[in-house]
């Protein structure tokens, strides 16, 4: 039953050997014994593979030292896995079917370890289970070795990530052909993540539509409300592609000519916020700086309050991921490194704004993966 | 970027408060201080929430003893919990913003405990982040208790899972649209994928098309071999609908008559054991009978070796959950249990074949909420 990764692009043998040897020596580097990879966006990173069931372990056992790595998996999801290459990859396949205990299996492989690290998506059935075998050693989190890597882009990653750019920015390009006055924010949702998948995404993972006084709120999705005449709508979009990796742009409409007299002012205050970050992005300046650029750019201008989150997030194989643009991440920028800058005032029972680019950070700046104009896009005006 | 859960019809209260109480019950029962419910089919069931984002804790605290539950939800992220009737529930809403620690702030609201049960799907961030703030509490997995409740489905649970079956079962009516010589695999996957989502399904969720050989692999999905005139062709496929209530069903198809002399035998013995175990349901027989019942008569016919899996598994919230359908698993059956009955032959290097129904238990049987003929469908003959 799982989900075909056959769909996914392979991803060359040399890119994951060298990605399996960095996350050794990072493991040994954090005195980690061995890494046990779940399903999820890591496993995609190390070996290609997607996919991946609940109920019955799959893992990769990355041993810190010489041992041999192993993919286990339950023997009737084996197929789904065939594509990996694990002979040039020096994984050994084990597989096991109902009956036999992987966890021991595993545990009997890596003999005495002192500290294993499980990917970070690993659910509890399995993060227990673990901890059940490996009773003598000290459990942590593999996210914080294994986003060592992930968060510095490769070539062919930041390929992925522009084309899935350039997919959401062509459905930005035809919101107008759905946002109108007298329909719901949930039947404009519906064409939009329809256009999503038409325009070259496998799915449409979140569709924002914040009409009025719902654009305030910034994680509102969809909602019955009737779009009207003079709304300002957030259109906060995005999925992932066939290799797997995320777009995610926002834009901010008017329905017509905006209703509130405040939201020219206001909205020129959000494009020099959003402007201002993305050009102070370059090697060596910290992710809280580009905070700090879009946030002194609102706050000197008296909205403050009203920008109520952080400046961005890490983008890849995981919509949100390292590096976070936020206040007291001292982390330097580094080429290959990809975040959304997404600054956004929101007025509590009135109306919202958000400006979204994915950015990738080049050797001396910004590379914006996303392209449309900043400017409201006021529709059928 | 939460999904919207708005898209999810309402669960009556009265059946929430209810589940929420015999959830407490049986928490209590299993010395249990209280259950820590991540985002997951587990958090649907107790509140009728889909949805909730990876990073940002969600979990919804249900003390064992008096204390008030309490649903905590990242601020931001609370309007797509807006639809849970908290107040009528008695749940209080707590929400964080970044900077809190929301596993202290659940800590603190639970005092001490001695042991704590989290959800089953709950990721390994919030695990390890649970066990650090209850040092001193034995962690343990809520699946097992919440899966008694979710294991016995109410009138409202079997109708959605009815709806489910009648919505796959209009897919395999049209699978002849689409199988035919000279296309891929994947190809016929596609347009079935699509056709569960025209069917009623909010998607597609797994479309296994197992051609010649590729029948023999129960969990292959789709792959570019392109199907032959006289293939024998295995169509297993699902996907939830609104409710989050999932379909399963399998049909086995030829396209043309059937290249191998031995299919109609094979098949015929096939037919019987899965009628054969569908007719041994009803209150008080074991699961692990309901196998034997399938097995016996494909093992009598000589071909037990290829029977290579369970007969078969619940199916509700998630496409596997209990009961699972398995030698050695003596649960007595009761009414309103639904599980599959999908017993396989697989000839390796030749072909497979097998038939999947959702059942039922009711007073003195069992319903099938699939109602397609179970002969080998000959297409274009």
């Amino acid at each position: 039953m799982s989900r075909g990764s056959s769909q996914s692009p392979p991803i060359e043998p040399t890119i994951l050997r060298s990605r399996l040897a960095r996350a050794r020596e990072a493991a040994a580097g954090a005195g980690t014994d061995a890494l046990l990879i779940a399903p999820g966006s890591d496993l995609r990173y190390l070996l290609g593979a997607a996919g991946g069931s609940f109920e019955r372990l799959t893992a990769l056992v990355l041993p810190a030292g010489g041992g041999v790595p192993a993919l286990v998996v339950p023997k009737l999801e084996a197929p789904g896995y065939a594509h990996v290459p694990t002979v040039e990859l020096g994984v050994e396949l084990v597989t096991w079917v109902d009956g036999e205990d992987p966890y021991r299996v595993i545990a009997d492989r890596l003999g005495r370890v002192r500290r294993v690290a499980v990917s970070d998506s690993t659910v509890a059935l399995h993060v227990l289970a673990f901890r059940d075998v490996f009773d003598e050693a000290e459990q942590t989190l593999a996210g914080p070795i294994v986003r060592e890597l992930r968060m510095r882009k490769d070539a062919a990653e930041i390929a992925a990530l522009r084309q899935a750019g350039a997919a959401i920015d062509r459905v930005h390009a035809r919101v107008g052909e759905w946002l109108r006055p007298g329909r719901t924010e949930a039947e404009v949702g519906a064409d939009i993540a329809a256009a999503i998948v038409e325009e070259g995404h496998l799915s449409a993972d979140f569709v924002i539509v914040g009409s009025g006084p719902n654009g305030a709120s910034p994680h509102h999705d969809v909602s019955d409300r009737i779009i009207e005449h003079g709304d300002v709508v957030v259109v906060d979009i995005g999925g992932p592609i066939a290799e797997g990796y995320n777009s995610d742009s926002t834009r901010t409409y008017a329905v017509g000519q905006p209703r509130d007299a405040e939201v020219a002012g206001t909205y020129a205050v959000l494009e020099r916020a959003q402007r201002a970050a993305v050009e102070a992005v370059r090697p060596g300046v910290t992710a809280q700086e580009i905070d700090a650029a879009a946030r002194t750019v609102i706050t000197d201008a008296g909205y403050g309050e009203f920008f109520i989150h952080r400046t961005g997030h890490g983008i890849g194989l995981d919509v949100h991921e390292e590096p976070y643009i936020v206040g007291g991440n001292e982390l330097p920028l580094e080429p290959g490194m990809v975040f959304s800058v997404e600054p956004g005032i929101y007025l509590p029972g009135r109306w919202g704004a958000r400006i979204e680019d994915i950015v990738a950070v080049t050797e001396d700046g910004a590379e914006s993966l996303n392209n449309r104009p900043h400017e409201l896009v006021v529709l059928g005006a």
